[in-house]
C-alpha cells in the first residue's frame, strides 16, 4: 500500500446520531479512487480531548493523512481547526486578510439581520481567520476556510500526518476537496499513490443476485476480474457496477465491460458515468428539444421536484399537477370521474388518464402520469402498498405511450423515490423511440 | 460521567461508502437513554489489525462498553467475536448446545438450496458456535449468536471494557441489543450511570451567531450553563439547541429554556422537540381540520412532496400544481398573465395570485404560493438568485394573507430545500391565527 489515510467525522450531532453522516461514505470513495487506503474512520463531539484522541489514534495507526469534517463554524464549540492545530505543533495565527475575504462574504448575509449583533459577527468573523501557522488555506465555498496542515519539518515526531480539515456541510466540503487535492501539501502526502480509474455501469430491472452470477460466468468464459476491484450496488432501484483499475488494466475493463453490455443489453443504460437524470435532461434538451409535465398522485410532488432539480430545467420542464384528492385528478388533470369509480384511483386507466391530463393541461410533448400506494396505510389485498401505475405518454395523433404496473417493496419513501426512477427509465424510453417490449 | 461507551462498526463495505451504516446512529440513541456518553465511533474494515486498534484505542480512552456490529457470520473473513477474545484475553471455546441450536436454525434454510454444501455449512454453524470463555451468549435473531465479553478479574489489566459483539443487520442487532441490557455482564459495566435528559430548542429566522451571543448573555445574566451540554446547529434554515443534562439539573435548564423563550420569543418554535413538520401536520390535522395546496414554481415540486412525505398526509394535502412555465402558471394556477407582464413571474404579486390559484384550483382551505429563482442561471441585478416570494392565504372573504420576500444563499438545491422551510413557518403562522409581523 503506498499511502494510508484516516477519516474524523466531528460533530456531536453526528455522534449522537440526530444527523446523519454523509461526508465519510463520500470522503471514503474519493480516497479509493486517488488510491489512498482507508484505515478507519472515527465520528467524535466537538469535545476537545475526544478529537485530539481521534488524532492521535489515528497517527499512531502509521496514517500519511487525515481528513476531518466539520467544526469550523464562527462560535466557540467550532473545535476543529485549533485542536488540529495543536496536534500538528502549530501556533493558531490571524490571518487579516482572509479575515477581510470572510467579513466580505458575511456581510450581504448580515443585511437581512437588521438586529443582528455586529460585534459578535466580527468575533465569529475573526475566529474563523486564525489558522495553523505554515497551514495552507482553502478558500471558503460557504463561510468557513478550510485548512491543509502539513507536520512541521524537523518535529520531534517526523511520522505525523497530514490532515485536510473540511466543513461539515456536504456542499462545502465537497468542492473544497478538489481545491485541497491541488495543494503542495496534499501532494506531499500521498506522493506515489497510484491513481485509479473508476468507471460506473449503471442498469434498470435486474436484480443483484443475478450480477454475482455475471460476474461468475464472466471468469468462467475467461475474462480475467483478478485486476478489477468491482464492487456492486443497489442504489435507487438501479444496480451500480463500479470498477477501480490500475491504468495498465485499461483493455481488462474493456473487456468486462463488453462482457457485461451483450449480457445485459436491455438492462445496461449507462456504461460512461451518465446517470438516468442526466440522460433524460439531455433527451429532453434535444435536437429535438421537447417539453415534459406530469401528473403525480402517490408521488406527492417528488417527480417534478426530481426533474426541476438540474439546473436549466425550467427549458423542458413545464411543470407537474400533485393530484392528491380525487377532486384534484378530476379538476386537475382533467381525469373523467368514471375511470376513477370504475378502476380505482390507482389503475392503470387512471394513470394513462393522468399522463393524457399533464399532456393537455400543460400543452407538454410528453406526459407522465403516477398512482399509487406509497404507504404504510392503504393497501388492501388487491392493491398492496407498493402498487404503483406509471405511464408516459407522447402528444398528438398516434403519440406513442408506454406504461408499467410496480409492485415496488419498502417503506414509503423508499416507494416514493424508486417510483420517480421507474418513470425517468420510461421516459428515457420514449425519448429515445424505443419500442416497449414490457 | 458515570458510564463511557465507544462502538466499533465492522465491514469493508460501510467503511468503503458503499453501505450507509445505521448501527452506529440507533446505538448512540440506545447509549443516550441508558445515561451513558458515547465518546466514540470507529469504523474499520474486517481487516484483524484494524479492529484490534480500534478496540484497544477506545479502552485507552477508559470507556467501560464497546459495542461492536457486524462481522459474526460463518466464514471466515467473519472475525469480530475472535478478536474480541483476544482484546479481552480469554480463549475460544466450543458452545456444543449452541452449535446444535444454531444448527436447528439453518437447516430449513439449507431445505431451499439442494445443492448447498452441507460440509461448509456445518463448519461455518460450528465456528459460529465458538465463543470467548465465560462471555454471556445472546441467542440468535438471524442465525449468528452474539455475545457479552466481560473483563476478567483480577486481570493485569482491571481498567479493560465489557464488549458487547452485536450482529451487523440492524434487525438482527436491534432485538438483540434488548436482550444484551438484561444480562448481568452489562448491568455491572453500566452500574451508577445517570440516565440523561435531552431537549431541543427550535428557533426560526435568526442566525447562528446570535445563538451564540444568547448563550454568553444568559451567563452574564446568572444563569448557570455549566450543568448543560449545548450543541446549537443550523438545519435547512432553522436553528437547533439540543441540551443534554442530569435529572438533578432539570431547574437549570427550565431557566435557560425560559431565557432562550423570552430573549426570542418571535423566533422559539418549538420547546418539545416537535419539527416544524409535526407541528403544520398537527394544526392540518385539527381540530379544527384543514387542507392545505400549494402553487409553486421555483421549489418545483419540492413543497408538495414535502407536505405529502408524511404518512397520512393524503388527510390534509389536496395537491399542488408546479407551474414551472409562465403558461403553467396562467393556465393551472390562474394567474392574470396581466400581472405577468406588469410585475415579472417573480413577483410579491404573482406568489399571491398563486396561492389564490391554488385555494381555488383545489377547493383547499389554505393556499401556498412559491415563486422565486433559485438559480445557478436567471438571477438579474433587480431579481438577483436566490429572490423568493412566497405567500399563504386562507379561503373565504377576510381571509388572512401572510408575504415574505427572501433573499436566500446557496446553491440551487439549498434555495429550493430552505423556501419549503420558510413556507411551512408562514403556513403554521396563519394556522396559528398569529398576526403579521413582518
Amino acid at each position: 500500500v503506498s499511502a494510508r489515510a484516516g477519516i474524523v467525522i466531528t460533530g456531536t450531532e453526528v455522534l449522537s446520531g440526530i444527523i446523519a453522516d454523509r461526508n465519510g461514505p463520500w470522503l471514503s470513495e474519493r480516497l479509493r479512487e486517488r488510491g489512498v487506503e482507508l484505515a478507519h474512520i472515527a465520528i467524535v463531539a466537538d469535545r476537545r480531548e475526544d478529537m485530539a484522541a481521534a488524532l492521535r489514534f489515528l497517527a499512531s495507526e502509521r496514517v500519511d493523512l487525515i481528513v476531518t469534517s466539520g467544526g469550523l463554524g464562527p462560535t466557540a464549540d467550532d473545535l476543529t481547526t485549533e485542536v488540529v492545530a495543536e496536534f500538528a505543533g502549530r501556533a493558531m495565527v490571524l490571518d487579516e486578510a482572509l479575515e477581510q475575504r470572510i467579513a466580505a462574504i458575511v456581510a450581504p448575509l448580515a443585511e437581512r439581520w437588521p438586529n443582528i449583533d455586529r460585534e459578535a459577527m466580527a468575533r465569529g468573523t475573526r475566529k474563523q481567520a486564525h489558522v495553523p501557522e505554515g497551514a495552507t488555506v482553502l478558500e471558503p465555498v460557504g463561510t468557513a476556510p478550510g485548512v491543509v496542515v502539513p507536520p512541521l519539518d524537523g518535529a520531534a515526531d517526523d511520522g505525523l500526518p497530514t490532515v485536510v480539515v473540511l466543513p461539515g456541510p456536504p456542499r462545502e466540503l465537497q468542492p473544497m476537496w478538489r481545491t485541497a487535492l491541488e495543494t503542495d501539501a496534499f501532494r506531499a502526502a500521498v506522493a506515489g499513490a497510484t491513481v485509479y480509474e473508476q468507471a460506473i455501469l449503471r442498469l434498470m430491472g435486474i436484480p443483484e443476485s443475478e450480477i454475482a452470477e455475471t460476474l461468475r460466468v464472466a471468469e468462467r468464459s475467461g475474462v480475467d476480474l483478478a485486476p478489477l476491484e468491482i464492487t456492486t450496488c443497489l442504489r435507487r432501484g438501479e444496480i451500480e457496477i463500479a470498477t477501480l483499475y490500475e491504468p495498465a488494466a485499461a483493455d481488462v475493463y474493456a473487456a468486462f465491460a463488453d462482457f457485461v453490455r451483450s449480457r445485459h443489453a436491455a438492462q445496461l443504460f449507462s456504461d460512461d458515468g451518465t446517470t438516468i437524470d442526466e440522460q433524460v435532461a439531455a433527451l429532453l434538451s434535444g435536437p429535438p428539444p421537447r417539453t415534459v409535465a406530469v401528473a403525480e398522485s402517490c408521488t406527492g410532488g417528488l417527480l417534478a421536484a426530481r426533474l426541476t432539480d438540474r439546473p436549466g430545467s425550467s427549458a423542458y420542464v413545464l411543470g407537474g399537477a400533485t393530484v392528491y384528492s380525487n377532486a384534484a385528478k378530476v379538476a386537475l388533470a382533467g381525469v373523467d370521474p368514471a375511470l376513477i369509480s370504475q378502476f380505482g384511483a390507482v389503475s392503470a386507466e387512471v394513470a394513462d388518464a393522468l399522463a393524457d391530463g399533464a399532456l393537455g393541461g400543460f400543452g407538454a410533448d410528453v406526459g407522465i402520469g403516477v398512482t399509487g400506494i406509497a404507504g404504510p396505510g392503504g393497501g388492501t389485498p388487491e392493491k398492496p402498498v407498493g402498487r404503483v401505475h406509471v405511464a408516459v405518454a407522447e402528444a398528438g395523433p398516434g403519440g406513442r405511450r408506454i406504461a408499467r404496473r410496480l409492485d415496488l417493496p419498502g417503506s414509503r419513501p423508499d416507494v416514493r423515490d424508486r417510483t420517480t426512477t421507474v418513470a425517468l427509465h420510461l421516459l428515457r424510453r420514449l425519448l429515445r423511440g424505443e419500442v416497449d417490449d414490457a
